[in-house]
C-alpha cells in the first residue's frame, strides 16, 4: 500500500527494532536500564485509510496547547495517511455516552490553534470503562486518542486493557496533558514552556509594585499540585523572585533559618521581597495549621488547600503583631490568566511532534502507549509506567541547585534531611535534561 | 525674556483670557456655566529658569503612566524652560519629611516611562501639611507637582492654602491620578487607556475557561471603588461579557429580574457566563450580608468588602443547593497585573500633555491647580472643583445604554428607580465625552 | 411599534434638532459656522425590522477594526432592531456583481473581531455605479453599509445620488477607513489608535538596535500617504524618536539646518538617531531627486515613491562619501504587521460606537451620511464634507509644536514660509482635539 | 578554600572524568565518537576569588539574550565565587583598545535582561589579536568572556593561542552567539526561540493580508544566512505557512514542480499563499540572475543578496505577464524587530545556563572552550570544534520532512539529488534534539 506519508518520510521511517534509553547518564555499574520503542513512521502500516475511524477527546483542566494538539491529530491522520473518519468526542469522557459527535476535518481545525481552551470542550471524572468501551464498539471507532492528565491516562489504561479483554481491534493512544509538567518518564508536558512565559507577566506585576512601596511583599501563586517545575523555573527565567516555595520542599515559618526571618531580611536589605510559590507547596504544613480534612475532587485529584491566601495572611499577621512592622503585601493568582492562552510557538511545535507520534504509532498498529520525547528523542511508553510515579523536582539535582544559587533562599533543610530526601527520591527526574 | 519653550510654541502661545467651557451641550435655558483656564504656554513666564528648584511627589497606589508623567514634568521643564534644579520626593508624601531627595534630570529620567509602578516610589496618607510646608521652605523649593488621586489632591489643596497663608511664592500644581476614571470635572484620567486594554486578557481567559466546560461561570474583578468606568469600557471592548455589575448600579441575588435567575439563563442558552464586576459593586449589600463594620485606610478610602470571592461563593452555593446544579467557577483578580504595567502608547501621549500642561502653568505663575482636558481641550481646573464630587457612570447616559444593549442584562432597576436615580445624579459626566 | 432598541435608549433618544458643532473654539467674529446631525437613536425608526434587508461591503487597504465595525452592524441590527436579513458583499465593491453573497447573522460574526483583516475580505476599485446599484435593487437591498476610505466614500456618494436619482427607498450609510487619520471633519478614524500602539514596537526595536553600535542611524517608515498622524503621534508616544518626517512639512537634506546636519549633530552628541517617516514625506522632493513620473493604484490613489529605502540610500552616500563616516543603518518598514493585527480595546469601543450610530441613522431613514465624531459628539456627516477635503497636521497647531518640544529636530521651514503655510491650511484640523 | 558555590552546588559537583557524548543514537558499527567534559561546578577551583579579573565582551549582530548572558556572568561570578572586578568591554572587540572600561557589578545589570540588544554595546570586525592580548596583559585580566558568532569565536580561539604562547595564566571562555542557530555541535544557540516566536507575527500578519484580497501571495523573509532553522521551526509553529524555502534547499521558478507553479496552484486552491524565506535561500540562484559579485562584511561574512524584493518582483512579473493576473504582494521583513527584543522566559533560562557553565569552566582553570548543551547535557567543547563546520538543516532529517507533510510544498529535488545531499552533509545535526 502506497501510503501518503511515504513520500514525506521515506528517508526517515523508524525501524521496530529502534529503541530509546530511559537513563541517558550512564555510569560504569549501572544496569542496562529500560528502553523504549523509538517513535516516528513505520513503513509497515496496519491500518488501511478508508477503513480508520478515528475518535479524539479532551479531559481534565485547561492547559496551552490542547487545541494544537486535536488539529494535528486531525491533520496529520488526514495529510500523511489519507484518514477522513474522525469524531470528536465533547466534553471529556461524558462525551461517549452523549448521542452526539463532532465531524473533525482539516478544515473545521484549520485555526483552532489560535485559540485557548479545548474546541473540544473537557470535563473532569465521568469515566465508566464499560460504558466507554460498549460506546466504541457501537459506534465502529478503532483509533482512540486520549488527551489528559494522570487520572485521565488511568482511564486510558483502563479502556485499552477492557479492549484487548474484549479482543478488539482498536488502537488506544494517550498524549499526556498536565500544566506541571510532572508526568514520569518524558522530558516535559505540553503547555509548559507557554505557562513560564506567561507566569512572568504576574511575576513582573509583583516586583513592580513591591519596588514601590516600603516593605512591599509580592507573593505569585503558580500551577504546581505535586511538583514545582513551573514555579522553579519561572523564578530561574525572572531573575527577581527572592523565595521559590516548592510542594517538595518543606519549608518552616518562624525561627532561625525560616521564611519569616528571610523575608525580614530582604525587607532590611532592599526593602521589597518577591516569593513564587507553587500551588501545592506546603499542604501537610496548612492542613495541620487549619486542622483540615482531605478532600478529592471529581478526577479523584486531592482538593488543595489555598496556600496563597494562607501564606499572605500568616505574613501580615507575623510582621504586624510580632515585628510591629506593616507589610505591603500584594498577592497575585494568575492561574487561569495562565491556562486559558494559545501556546507558543514553542509548544505549537512540541503538540505537533507529540500528535504527529501518537498518529504514526496508532497507524502501526501499538495500543495502550503515550507519546512523548524521552532524553529528547520521542519514544512510546506504555501508559502505566507514565501513570505509576510522578515526575517531581530533584531536590539534590542541578536545576535546584542553581535555583538556590539564584535566589539565595534559605534550604529549609539540615544537611542529613538533604541525604534522607536524596535517597527517596528516585523516581525524580532531572529537569535539565528538557532545557 | 527668550525662553526655549517660544521657539516651539510661538505660534501657539494661549492667551490668558482663552477659557474651556465645562458644558459642551448647551440647551436653550441653559445658564452660561463653569469655565476654567486653557491650558498651554503662555507668552509672559512668572519664573525665571535659574531661579526655579522644583520638586515631584507621587502618591497612593499604583497606575500605569506615572513614570511617564514624572519623566515629562522633568524633561518639560529643562527642555522647554531650561530649568535644571529638580527633586524628587520618595515615597509620597512622607518622602518631605526624610532627609534624602533624588535628583531628576532628563537623563535620570530618560527610560522610566517604559517600567510600570513609580521611580519615585509611592505610600498612601503621612500627609501633615505644616511639615510639609516648612520643609518646602527649608529646601527652597518654589514649584510642587504633586501625583496622586482623590486624597492627594485633597492634600494638595491644603499644601497649597497653607503656601498661600504664609506668602510665599510657591506654584503648586496637582496631576490627577486615579486608574478608576472617578475625578470629576477632567474627562478621563491617565492610565485607564491602559488598564482598559490590560483587563480583556483576563476577560479573554475567563471566556476561554467557561467555553471549555459545562455551566461555566467566570467572574473578572475589576477595579473601581465608587465608579465602573473600567469595568463598564472593559465590558463594551470585550464583546465577550454577558454581565457588568458596577457600584453606581445596585443588584439583586435572588427571585425574579434578580443576577441568580440570569445567570441561569444564559447557563441554559449558552453553557456559560462571563461577568465582570466592578470592586465596588454591591458593597452595601455584602456589608447587609455579612454584618460587617465600615474600615477605612491609610489615605481615608473606605475598605471595601471583597465583593470577588463573596459573589463566586453565594453563585456556587446558591446553584449546588437550590438549583442542585453544579457549576464550574472560575474567578480572576488581575488587578495588580493590570496596575503595574507600563502606560500604553496612547496614555503616553496623554500624561506628555497632562505634564506639560502642568509645567506651562507653574512657570506661567499659577498656583492650586490641577490639569486635565475639559471636553477634549486641557485644562486649569482650581484643586477643589475635582475633589468635591466623583465622577461615576450616568445610569441614564448613552454608554451605560451602550452597554446594556451589548450584554443584554437585566437592570436591577424599576422605571421609577430609574427617574430617581437620573434626578439625583447631577454630578455625573457622560464618559461618551471621552471616546 | 414597540422597538427593541427603546429599552435602553429610551432614555437617550436623540431629537431631529440636535446638532453637533463643527468649531468648538469659538472666537468674537466667528460666524455660528457648520454643524451636523446628532448620532444616535431615534424615538421614530423608519424602517420595520421585517423589511429591512441590509448589506455590509468593506473596499480597500486593511486597518484594524474593520471586523469590529462589521460584527456591530450586525449584531446592532439585530440586538437592537430585530432585522435578521443581513448580506456581506465580498471583495470590495466587486462583490455586488458577483452570483454568491454570505449570510451574516450575530453567531457568525461572534468572534471576527479577535482577528485583523477583513472577514468581508476587500479589493481596490472596481466601482462601477450603475451596475451597484442595478444589484442593490434586484437583491432588494434597502440598507447598503459602505466601510472604506476615501475612494470608497466617494464611491459611496455616488451610489447614493443613482438611488435618489431612482427614486429608492435604499439608505446609504458610509463608515470611513482610514488607518492614516486623514479623513476630514471626524475626529479620528479607527484603527488609529491601534496603529501608534504597534508602530511603538518598531519604534523600539529601532532604537534598541541603533543605541547597540557606534554611528546607529534607525529608520521607521509608518503609513501615512497625505497626512503625518500615525508618525506625529507614534512619535510623542515612543519619546525615543530624534526626528520625524511628515508629508506636511516639507524637509532638504543638505546644508545649514538641513537632516543630514541634524542627524551628523545627533551622532555626534548621542552615537545614534532614530527617524520616524510617514510614507508620504517628502514625495515631491524624491520625484524631482529620482526624475520620476506620477502612478496611480486601482482606487486612484497616486502610487508613493518609496521614501524609505531612498532615504536611507542618501543618508549612507552622504555620510560614507562626503563625511568618510560609516553609519549602521537600520530601516524598518512594518507597515503590513500593523495593519494586520485585531483592534485594541480602545477601537473596539469606537468601532462599537460607529457602527451603532450607522445602524441608528439608518434605520431612522437617513441615507447618504457618514458616521464620526466631532468635536468627540458622534454625527451624521453627508459624505461630501468628508471627501471634499483631507485632514493633515497643521505645522502651526499645538501637537505639531509639542513634537518639535520633544524631538527638537529642525523645522525645515523659515519664518515667512512658516507663515504662509499657516494662511494656506484653512481646512486643517488640530488633532489635539481627540486626545 | 570554601566557596560560595559549594553552598549550593555541594551534591551536584561535576567530576573531571565526566564526559557528554556527541552521538547519542548509536549504531552497531558506530565507533565511540567524540566526548566533551561536562560543564557543571567543580569542587577544585583555579582561581581565588580576589585574584580574579574579569572582562566581558560582545560582538557581532544582536540576538535577544546577550544581556542575560552578561548579566548572569557577572551575577555567577559574584554570587557563586565572590568575584568583585569584572569589567565590560565596550563596543565589540574594538573596546579592547580603548581607554575606558565599563565597572560591572550584579546592581549595574541587575535589570538588563528585560531590555533587547547588548548593555556593552557591539561591532563587527575590528579583530587584532596582538593589540587584544596586549591590554588584556596590561589590564592584568585573567578571565576573557567573549560573546558572539561564527567569526568572533575564531578570533576567541586566536586569542586563546596567543594567550598559550605567552604562558599567561588567562581563561579564555566562548560563548557562541548566533540567532540563525547554525553554530555546529551545540543543541541550540541561545535567542532561536525568540526568534521564532517573534516571527509568529510577520507570518501571521501575512496571512491575514493574504486571506483578505484575492491572488494574495505573501513573503515573510526571516534570518538564517547558511541555515533555515528560523524558517523551518518558525514555519512549523505556524501551520499558516504553505512554502519554506532555506539556504539548503536550492529551489527553482520556472517549469513542472517550480516555485511559480507551486504558487498558482495555491492561488487556485486557496486564493491565497504565505511563503517564508531564509535570508540566505536562493543565493546561488540570485547571483546568477543578477550577475552580482561577492562581497563581504566587516566579520567576513559574505554579504547577501536580497532574496525578499527579488523574489517579490519575480514573481509579480511573472503572474503580471505570463499568467496575466495580478496578484496581491506582500511582503515582510521583520529581522530587525526580531534580532532587537528582549530573550523570553525560555531563552533567560538557557541563557542563565549558558552564562553559569562559562563561569564555573573559567574558574576550574579550563581554557579556550566554548559552552552549551551537546544531546541536552552542558559541556565544555574546544573552540576550534564550533567554528569548523556549520549546523544547517538536514533534508533527509526528520524535521524537514514533518516540515514537507506539513507544507505539502514541491521538495525541488529528484531522488538522486537527495542521495547526493545526504552523503555530502555529514556534519549536520538533526534539529529533533533540541525540541
Amino acid at each position: 500500500m502506497q501510503l501518503s506519508s511515504s513520500k514525506y518520510f521515506r528517508e526517515t521511517f523508524v525501524k521496530p527494532e529502534d529503541v530509546v534509553a530511559q537513563k541517558i547518564v550512564v555510569t560504569k555499574d549501572s544496569t542496562r536500564g529500560v528502553h523504549f520503542r523509538r517513535a516516528g513512521p513505520r513503513e509497515k502500516v496496519y491500518f488501511k485509510p478508508d477503513e480508520v475511524r478515528a475518535c479524539v477527546v479532551t479531559c481534565g483542566g485547561l492547559c496551552p496547547g490542547i487545541n494544537t494538539v486535536v488539529r494535528e491529530i486531525v491533520c496529520g491522520l488526514n495529510y500523511m495517511y489519507g484518514v477522513n473518519d474522525i469524531l470528536g468526542i465533547e466534553g471529556g469522557y461524558r462525551g461517549f455516552y452523549s448521542k452526539n459527535t463532532l465531524t473533525l476535518t482539516p478544515k473545521v481545525v484549520n485555526n483552532i490553534h489560535k485559540h485557548g481552551g479545548t474546541y473540544l470542550r473537557t470535563s473532569r471524572g465521568g469515566h465508566d470503562t464499560n460504558k466507554i468501551v460498549d460506546n466504541i464498539q457501537d459506534r465502529g471507532i478503532n483509533q482512540v486518542y486520549i488527551i489528559g492528565g494522570d487520572g485521565t491516562q488511568r482511564g486510558a489504561a483502563l479502556i485499552y486493557q477492557e479492549i484487548a479483554k474484549r479482543g478488539l481491534q482498536v488502537a488506544v493512544a494517550g498524549i499526556p496533558k498536565t500544566i506541571d509538567n510532572d508526568i514520569a518518564v518524558i522530558d516535559k508536558s505540553f503547555g509548559f514552556d507557554t505557562a513560564v512565559e506567561e507566569a512572568q507577566r504576574a511575576i513582573n506585576a509583583a516586583h513592580v509594585e513591591v519596588e514601590s512601596v516600603d516593605n512591599g511583599v509580592g507573593i505569585v501563586k503558580l500551577m504546581g499540585r505535586y511538583s514545582g517545575f513551573i514555579a522553579t523555573i519561572a523564578t530561574l527565567a525572572s531573575r527577581d523572585v527572592d523565595c521559590c516555595l516548592i510542594p517538595e520542599s518543606p519549608f518552616y515559618l518562624e525561627g532561625t533559618g525560616g521564611l519569616f526571618e528571610f523575608i525580614e531580611q530582604r525587607l532590611k536589605e532592599n526593602g521589597h521581597i518577591v516569593i513564587v510559590l507553587a500551588e501545592g507547596a506546603g499542604q501537610d504544613f496548612i492542613a495541620r495549621d487549619m486542622h483540615a480534612a482531605e478532600e478529592k475532587d471529581a478526577s479523584g485529584n486531592r482538593l488543595l488547600l489555598d496556600v496563597g491566601p494562607w501564606l499572605s495572611q500568616k505574613i501580615k499577621d507575623h510582621f504586624t503583631k510580632v515585628q510591629k512592622m506593616a507589610v505591603n503585601m500584594k498577592y497575585i493568582d494568575p492561574t487561569y490568566m495562565i491556562r486559558a492562552i494559545p501556546s507558543n510557538a514553542s509548544d505549537n511545535v512540541y503538540c505537533t511532534l507529540l500528535a504527529q507520534s501518537a498518529v504514526h504509532g496508532a497507524m502501526a498498529g501499538y495500543t495502550g502507549f503515550t507519546v512523548g520525547p524521552v532524553n529528547s528523542r520521542h519514544a512510546y511508553i506504555p501508559i502505566a509506567r507514565v501513570t505509576e510515579t510522578q515526575n517531581t523536582v530533584e531536590l539534590t539535582g542541578r536545576m535546584w541547585a542553581r535555583l538556590l544559587a539564584s535566589t539565595n533562599q534559605p534550604s529549609f533543610l539540615t544537611d542529613s534531611e538533604a541525604l534522607k530526601e536524596k535517597a527517596a527520591d528516585i523516581n525524580n527526574v532531572d529537569i535539565s535534561a528538557q532545557i
